[in-house]
């Protein structure tokens, strides 16, 4: 592959330089989805695992492993892990969701059914753990096995706070840190380990992830007020679903009377009509959420690059970096 | 626990045995089931977890380890991984099922709802796998990861053969192997790896949980037509769900164009009257399908007890004979 440095995104940057890992992650997808037993599930994992996902979670482990010396190859495995808990998540948030679409495309659940999305799901965290045996490395399952129960404990806390006004900052950050930052910050920790980075250097690693992945879920939720059809799934989603974002919590923090009966009726209730989503943005300019909620995202990068500063210098270290900023100021 | 050896049941006798262990088990269960942040987990588990399970799986794990020789501690953590990992199972199959009741009290998912089954069971796979990386032994997590596979892949092809009047006995077999054989299997053999199996031990005892599980998902789909509704889910549930079992099987192989036409409209459209349980235990008398299901099951009663004489003898090997015998004994 063949860049512009200067000019490409981050992302791409990233890409462009993990090239071979990248290809052998692919390879290893493929040969690990694969069930003779049940050919149902290649189906359903291939329909969502190749729809264009961006295989960011798979370079973080890939970019902090090569930046702190890794030579490979269990590096490979551990990126297939981490993103076969992705999609695993995926598979289980649409049935939670009752989602239709995805990345642009109809969901699992509606293609074929809940219950496949329920199994299929079950199986890619299966595989995910036979992946992280593999290296042998105790530390790096310790890692996984933590994150893979907070994930799920985000999960669980987001429903239940579902729909209630009176949701805190606090737990919405603790929402997001299980379900999105969790597995960013396993994810460049665990590739810090396999490398055999010291315990300053895997924690520095570990901050890096957290803060990425708290500024990045922050973003998507702004992006569902903000954002363009372009990301792949509905405007307004979070505000049908009833998600308690940071935006919605800061405008309810100050809203009128008039303002709390809208978020009472629409996010409380889930009567919510396509003009809803114009007011919703209106009231949030009118307080100045989205931009207080930017500027809260913006802390959380500033956090993620100072982290990063603690690793050696590195191309890749520089990339890393790049994409905190690039993750704040992306449009889907 | 006071018992009357000679006349109490295989189950309790092995209860009794394994007291001191089981009060570890019960323990190590309330500790790990609990989530500061997100206390609608331990009410879910709870519900579940508490409503007189037999604690069958945990028990296997505990009396492999405890008659190979194992001195603790690490062996509780494994029999809880195992009990978490199986109620993580029942909580999606009742989603997937769409089931009422288990063990005869309202699932959780209509108690609750579908999300909140999904995300407890993966919380709760996530806490088995903490669990298990604990004892800090790989082979113990190799051999449980590839149970967690095996598992959800018997899951899915279950799923994709349901209805299916062409379903095999192979596929059958394939089928009840994943869903329940696989963590007995790897139960008995992750207990005996814990105490330091030798090698041929190690297989002896994975053969044994295997022919028991098989035995035992045999039995409980004959009681699915034979039974009473102690059992505490519904008699003919499978049949309603089109589930091909191997009494099913067997009576279609040998059945009229009447009898054909019977199955169509029950098992493979699913239009199940009361009535027809009645007839299609009948058809399956008609065909000695019935006592030839129950031949099939004694078989692997026969190959896990042959298994069992691999290992040396001990008290808690005759139980766990014993516990074979009373597998295609038992009524509920």
């Amino acid at each position: 592959m063949s860049l512009d440095h200067a000019r490409a995104k981050p992302h791409d940057r990233l890409a462009a330089a993990l090239e071979g890992d990248l290809a052998l992650v692919g390879a290893l997808i493929r040969e690990r989805m694969a069930s003779e037993a049940a050919p149902r599930i290649p189906q359903v994992t291939a329909h969502l695992i190749e729809a264009g996902g961006k295989r960011l979670r798979p370079m973080l482990v890939l970019a902090a492993a090569r930046m702190m010396g890794c030579e490979g190859p269990f590096h490979v495995h551990l990126a297939v892990a981490v993103e076969f808990i992705h999609t695993a998540t995926l598979l289980h948030d649409d049935v939670v969701d009752d989602s239709k679409q995805r990345r642009g495309r109809p969901t699992a659940n509606l293609l074929w059914d809940n219950m496949s999305s329920v199994l299929v799901g079950d199986y890619l965290f299966a595989r995910a753990f036979q992946l992280m045996v593999e290296p042998g490395n105790l530390r790096v399952l310790d890692i996984l096995a933590n994150a893979a129960a907070t994930i799920s404990e985000g999960e669980v806390l987001q429903l239940v706070a579902a729909r209630d006004l009176a949701t805190t900052e606090e737990t919405y950050i603790k929402v997001i840190r299980g379900k999105t930052a969790a597995l960013f910050s396993a994810a460049t920790q665990a590739g810090g380990v396999i490398a055999g980075a010291d315990s300053g250097q895997e924690e520095a690693l570990r901050e890096y992830g957290d803060a990425l992945g708290i500024a990045f879920q922050i973003v998507d939720d702004l992006l569902d007020i903000e954002g363009t059809e372009a990301i792949g799934k509905n405007r307004g989603d979070d505000l049908r679903e009833g998600k308690l974002t940071l935006p919605v919590i800061r405008a309810i923090a100050g809203a009128s009377d008039e303002e709390r009966a809208f978020w009472t009726r629409t996010v409380g209730r889930g009567q919510v009509e396509p003009a809803d989503i114009e007011q919703a943005r209106g009231i949030m300019e009118r307080h100045g959420a989205l931009a207080s909620t930017r500027a809260e995202a913006m802390s959380w990068v500033e956090r993620a690059k100072a982290a990063l500063d603690r690793v050696p210098a590195h191309p890749l270290r520089e990339m890393l970096a790049d994409l905190a900023d690039y993750v704040v100021a992306r449009e889907v």
